[in-house]
């Protein structure tokens, strides 16, 4: 077991129409001039933007809007967000929608309060002291960014695709309506199961410090969201399901289920990393379709945990020898992912790549990782590549 | 599933040595003159409040102590500590200890920055509006005072003991170094895990909210603490049993175990804080010698989480009626807390309390309920009366 630090200090208020407290929270952590950030139209189509301005006009904050936030959230709306936040003398960010539109007010947050160009923090050039205090309104339940202290930007020269972590990012408050989830495509309420589920899986498939009430906890939540994906594939509107789905996400990656570990493998991330920045791929789409392969080129330097994820996860039987049983966890995630309509390969993606593709990925990866990464068992640029093959 | 709110800002540094970086996160939250609260002599003896101060003096930050927090913590130190804070310029507090030096902390910080008798809030007369910042090196797993926002504290005049909840009063960060539990008297380790686990069952037993995601949450955190608590009665310097007890106590009591539901049970504390006023036994201890009587009590209206319960946490085989199978879960509960020397009766505990004794305690519950309470069942004087009798 190794020492840890917990801190999520983020507010969540959970429940239907928890949206309209929004104007109390933000004068709770002090905001007087906001910068609304958002991605697509979807939340000017559901009225969900209305609601959130007429609430703040109703309680005298004054505000001024940014949308456009794409998925693999772009640097150059970061700058944009900067400018104009420097412009208006905002002071508090509320982020209405999914991980791209946290992720990009985080960045925008970074780059009001420090010096410089705030890419260099996600290039890995230096550290932020600071970020403008951050609220958000969730819509889609995935990258757990709600409570987490990560953000991931795509920088659009090169498509390099970086994330970077820190406490000052760490949201005040969450607002989080299950109900604003129920509009999404089924493609993309997938697409949040996979990755809500690898924030846990990532910290779970390790080699150091394994705890037991992490693990416990951990397991928990992987059964819950993985029963509830299956819940939401046929009945979309369902509540309930929608409810366990979205604190599960937040849960997932807010620390919680690392406790005690070695901060976990990270891996499927970082190979998924490079996908998202070469197509554009919906983030737990490629996870799915880069999760198997993964799974069984390092399934033997981890296997006890493998055993037991099969187990205690996936529900197979404690029968036959532990590599058996392993394998049978990983098609049985595989077979999870099919019935809730999520890729297993680069093809089923969609994603049609040359061998010069993944070696290109493999070396941006292994660039992205200083030569190596791994947990569960720690590889290369030629381990890159091989699993980027095998997933193809 | 009914709307939540989680809020857990404290920052909670664990691990081996944490005790030494005290200093640093009480800078960081603000403070500059301490008031280091800490129970009996043992903090002493073992030298880890010499080590604190060797630390703050190293530090440069200025400091006063208060010893003497007892279990069931007093209203007369709290008044004490309130003064030496007005008199000493006291802008932080330092609990060093377990729940009875955290609780009677909060208390200072409540009556240090709130005008009136800080005995109000616990008598539920008015609302405080704030407390003083205050840092936890915690040194019992048990109480999970040093994330929660609760705290107990009893009035010598009559023995009333009260609880008082706000956010207000939870900790800005949390020291917790397990080894720092290994100096423990057995019994009071036990009495520990019997706390935890009823912070997490008080929150389980209900009629009303549940949430599934909650519920595999409180499932693992129990069977982690029931196993745990066995080891540590053969083994009682084991490191990660330890860490596995005081990382739940935290967790059972934040917040995280009853997120979606109806907000819990409670009335095995309510039963148990009489008792506690009474006869001044250890709370844990308390618990276990009610529950068992409570639980019989209250079970067939509540029987599906009953069922539940026994089969997920103790390990029941899903055979016979539901109630059979919930009876065997509660006689369960009673093998364990016998296997860990925690009594499942008053006289077990030590307590020969005459009929008069039964009818007071009954009718000061009720008093402090307001008539009645209870989720799992309603329970007003008369069954607070018959649970007492069936416990003796």
């Amino acid at each position: 077991m190794f020492d840890f630090k917990y801190y999520t200090p983020t507010k969540v208020v959970f429940g239907r129409n928890t949206e309209l407290q929004v104007a109390n929270l933000i004068r709770e952590f002090g905001g007087k001039k906001v910068l609304i950030h958002y991605g697509g139209g979807s939340v000017v189509r559901t009225g969900l933007l209305k609601r959130v301005t007429d609430t703040l006009d109703a309680a005298g904050i004054s505000y001024v809007t940014l949308g456009g936030a794409v998925p693999n959230p772009h640097l150059g709306l970061v700058y944009e967000g900067i400018e104009l936040c420097k412009k208006e003398g905002v002071d508090f960010l509320l982020a209405v929608g999914g991980g791209s539109a946290i992720d990009s007010a985080k960045a925008i947050g970074y780059g009001v309060t420090n010096e410089g160009d705030v890419w260099d923090f996600y290039d890995y050039k230096r550290k932020a002291t600071a970020c403008l205090p951050l609220g958000v309104i969730l819509t889609i339940a995935a990258t757990g960014s709600e409570m987490s202290d990560s953000s991931v930007i795509t920088k659009e020269e090169g498509l390099v695709k970086r994330g970077y972590s820190s406490d000052y990012c760490r949201p005040k408050f969450a607002i989080m309506n299950p109900e604003l989830t129920m509009t999404l495509p089924d493609y993309q309420t997938a697409c949040g199961c996979t990755d809500i589920m690898m924030h846990t899986m990532e910290r779970y498939f390790t080699n150091g410090g394994n705890m037991e009430l992490t693990d416990a906890l951990a397991e928990g939540l992987l059964r819950t969201v993985k029963e509830n994906a299956e819940i939401l594939v046929k009945d979309p509107k369902n509540y309930d399901a929608r409810a366990e789905v979205m604190w599960a996400g937040s849960l997932a990656h807010n620390g919680l289920t690392g406790c005690g570990n070695d901060g976990g493998d990270w891996m499927t991330h970082k190979l998924e990393h490079e996908l998202g920045g070469l197509y554009d791929v919906a983030h737990g789409a490629g996870l799915a379709a880069i999760w198997g392969s993964w799974a069984r080129y390092v399934m033997n330097d981890c296997l006890p945990r493998f055993k037991r994820y099969a187990i205690q996860v996936m529900g197979v039987k404690d029968e036959g020898t532990d590599e058996e049983i392993a394998l049978k966890g990983i098609e049985a995630t595989e077979a999870f992912y099919r019935r809730i309509n999520m890729p297993t390969n680069l093809r089923e993606l969609g994603v049609n790549a040359t061998e010069e593709d993944l070696v290109l990925m493999a070396h941006k990866c292994a660039v992205g990782v200083n030569g190596g990464m791994g947990s569960a068992k720690f590889l290369r640029e030629e381990d890159m590549l091989a699993i980027y093959r095998a997933a193809k």
